[in-house]
């Protein structure tokens, strides 16, 4: 199964990544933007192939080492 | 309108972060996982209301500066 795996910075968190395209959109002369999140997208191939078990697996990479839950929220997407 | 972009590495392009990704979960235990990808995930806020200009204009910024495209692909999602 393969895993997509989405990791944003929680609400109320500065996001100077997401400022910095902000700002280099509108110096390119791009208008009507509003806020600009940045987050990690991460694909992972699991060979587990019940997708609950695939998508319990990716959640607790996600708390032990892909996301900061302080600072950040996770979500999986278990597709075959 | 809200534009939510994907930008991924090509295949066949070289992916340390992934490798780097994959050795530290199996360091920690975690078995069974193939190939490790990582990407970037963008959120962009747009005034635009129609959804085909506001994916038009979110592309256009990929071409222009979120994505390198000689190494990168990109998708645009465009929700309420």
């Amino acid at each position: 199964m393969k895993a997509k795996v989405h990791i944003t910075l929680k609400n109320g968190v500065l996001d100077p990544q997401g400022k910095a395209i902000h700002h280099a959109l509108e110096v390119l002369g791009f208008t009507g933007i509003g806020d600009v999140r940045q987050g990690k997208y991460i694909e992972l191939d699991l060979a587990e192939s019940d997708p609950a078990k695939a998508k319990a697996a990716a959640e607790e990479m996600c708390r032990k080492l892909l996301a900061n839950t302080v600072i950040e929220n996770y979500s999986v997407e278990v597709v075959a």
